[in-house]
């Protein structure tokens, strides 16, 4: 009775669901201070206090102006603002027109792909990427095409994204702060991945659109703020969420950006804007619309996910585990010693440590390690993974991309 | 470049979205209070002194839980609310498993279409209908059927019902109160609707699913709530909305009841709770979600509404309108005098007024009004009607139905 796609999703098992399900299993069992749940993206830093400074001010507003539909792409006065503070972060040009907000990132994303992809087009993904993009290609009957990363430093493989390219490809996404490596594209990747779309567009005489999904632009743990697509690569479509750099993923508030350049980029503003009503979002949510629009010079407290990253990367590469460090977002991506990934997050369970396995990334023979949580939660996990490595006989400190020096 | 479903959408133009933009260019020249803009269903009467309380109360909680991710069905206490709540109103017996947070109800009804319709299913709609069904349906690639209407009550016409129901029925929308007729189906309507799916489910062995969608439920001007359909028949999904109960359709939220009773329900629930993540909804905005817990008993200001529908129906009817009288919803749906639904609304433009001929609603002949706009609108636009009396030379009073006694 239920449609078949859904019928195949039923048979598929969410890994990060069942681990987070299993998490509050076990806590029940040993109590939430004994049980270390790294399986989902839940932001650990609080709010930043303009979030309720913004929505006890609005409250005094008529209701009128703060419950009502708006315009299917959202408040003037709120995209007006996000243009102005995107171009004067970025030095871009955009206009109230180029922004249409959305249920966060993922509801930007589903807009843009009910807009573009036709049955059978081929979009493009790099591995390890966010389960989420297999589903959304799923809706509108795309065809995922999954290209290799450099296993060393998780940049794109750029032969195999060449090869990858096809008359049929529509759409490439890419993810950088990257879930879940942490790996950040440099400027380099960028540049060279631009490269070869224009290059294909030319081949192939068409457009292939690239969708920037930047939930985690923010969050780095270096100087600089990665670069901004869409000055590197006309056909640029930017997703943007909220979630993570105020801390308010439950409001699904985020925006796409579909700049001028973007070829047919009139067009693609309308459909996306009738996608957003054909799909049930009808608009983005109203009040926190506003507040966003008001903590835009807000800053993500970076402090809390470093001091995490660093108590945590320090310890596992202390006892032998390997991995990149994270230059962004707030995973950890874990090799499994020995290879054999189900085995590894076992024995992370008997030791009451949930972890989601690579191949929910397409990537197998990993783990990703979620620490967004709070610094007193990693610091107690410290010993349960002490006895996970002492388990695996893990030992000698992180070789991670060394055996390639 | 746009996908082949939008390019089509792209040349649909949306009548209410092109009547709601004519209003603002209109307002412009004229001033709005020269403007009589009754296209678009945006609840005017103020949202309870419930919701701001609320929200200033919630505030005062960690913003972690008012702001994270929670389960993809939304906040265990919210849902175990509604259910409680629905169960005293109308003697169900839902538990905290069979509500299903969504973005509004149109959120609700796509992740429901998505879980149940196969490319080619049928899904039965009654005319004249809100126009968003056409879309949610085309989503998942099913096939609109539409049935007659009784058309001097606006109850369906049983026999058309009966016949248009094939083996290739999927699923029946229902929606009373109904946008655009303010017609409320009778007991005896849904008894005898009911009856003919039961009849044909058995005929050919296979679940027709029936989506009740009820944003208007307490929108009536009678005593008694509409009867809940869950408990005329079992394959019953029920897709409501706090955007009109509680005046904030800019907040996105509503659910999905899915009992126990329904074939599938398990695997159904499932799906719907898969949908919710897949099609980039994620939850229901979080904090909109425990306000509307804690508004569950407000009530929306139906003597707003009445006070609108009565100064407009009865000044219509004196100029000679025929229209049947909203027994719910705050729609008047107008019989086009002469017929030339064209000629018409564009003299109600000439009018300064604008309304939504019933094509848009796959009924010619017809203009919708929106009455939900503010008291002093309607009565500042009755000169306006009046012009358009004389323009048109209606006269003599409301005949609608009068014919058939």
């Amino acid at each position: 009775m239920l449609s078949e796609k859904m019928q195949k999703q039923l048979k598929k098992e969410s890994p990060i669901r069942r681990a987070f399900e299993e998490g509050k299993r076990l806590e029940k069992i040993y109590g939430p201070e004994n049980v270390f749940d790294f399986s989902i993206g839940n932001p650990g830093a609080e709010a930043p206090g303009g979030i309720k400074k913004s929505v006890l001010k609005l409250m005094n507003k008529n209701p009128m102006e703060l419950h009502s539909y708006m315009c299917d792409a959202g408040y003037e006065t709120v995209r007006i603002r996000i243009a102005e503070t995107i171009n004067a972060r970025y030095g871009t040009d955009f206009k109230e027109h180029n922004i249409i907000m959305s249920s966060g990132a993922a509801g930007a994303m589903n807009i843009a792909m009910y807009s573009l992809i036709n049955p059978g087009d081929e979009v493009i993904v790099i591995k390890p990427y966010y389960p989420g993009y297999a589903s959304f290609i799923d809706n509108w009957n795309g065809k995922l095409v999954s290209v290799k990363p450099d296993p060393e430093d998780f940049q794109p493989d750029f032969e195999d994204f060449e090869e990858k390219i096809t008359e049929k490809s529509k759409l490439v996404i890419v993810n950088s702060p990257n879930n879940p490596t942490g790996a950040v594209y440099t400027e380099e990747t960028i540049i060279r991945l631009a490269g070869i779309m224009k290059k294909k567009e030319k081949e192939y005489g068409h457009e292939i659109y690239l969708i920037s999904d930047e939930p985690y632009r923010e969050l780095v743990y270096k100087e600089k703020e990665p670069p901004y697509w869409t000055k590197y690569y006309a056909d640029t479509l930017v997703a943007y969420s909220f979630s993570k750099s105020l801390s308010i993923p439950g409001e699904r508030i985020g925006y796409l950006v579909v700049p001028d350049e973007v070829s047919g980029s009139k067009d693609l503003i309308k459909a996306v804007r009738i996608a957003t009503g054909m799909l049930g979002f009808v608009n983005a949510p109203s009040l926190f619309q506003r507040v966003a629009a008001e903590c835009l010079e807000e800053k993500v407290n970076i402090e809390y996910y470093r001091r995490n990253k660093n108590l945590l990367y320090d310890k596992l590469c202390e006892l032998g585990f390997e991995m990149k460090e994270p230059e962004g977002a707030f995973y950890l991506f874990v090799k499994v010693p020995g290879g054999d990934e189900k085995a590894f997050l076992s024995a992370a369970h008997s030791c009451n440590i949930l972890l989601v396995g690579g191949t929910a990334f397409e990537y197998p023979g990993y783990a990703r390690i979620s620490f967004c949580v709070s610094f007193n939660k990693i610091r107690r996990s410290l010993p349960a993974f002490e006895r996970l490595a002492k388990k695996l006989k893990v030992q000698g400190g992180n070789k991670f991309g060394e055996k390639s020096s």
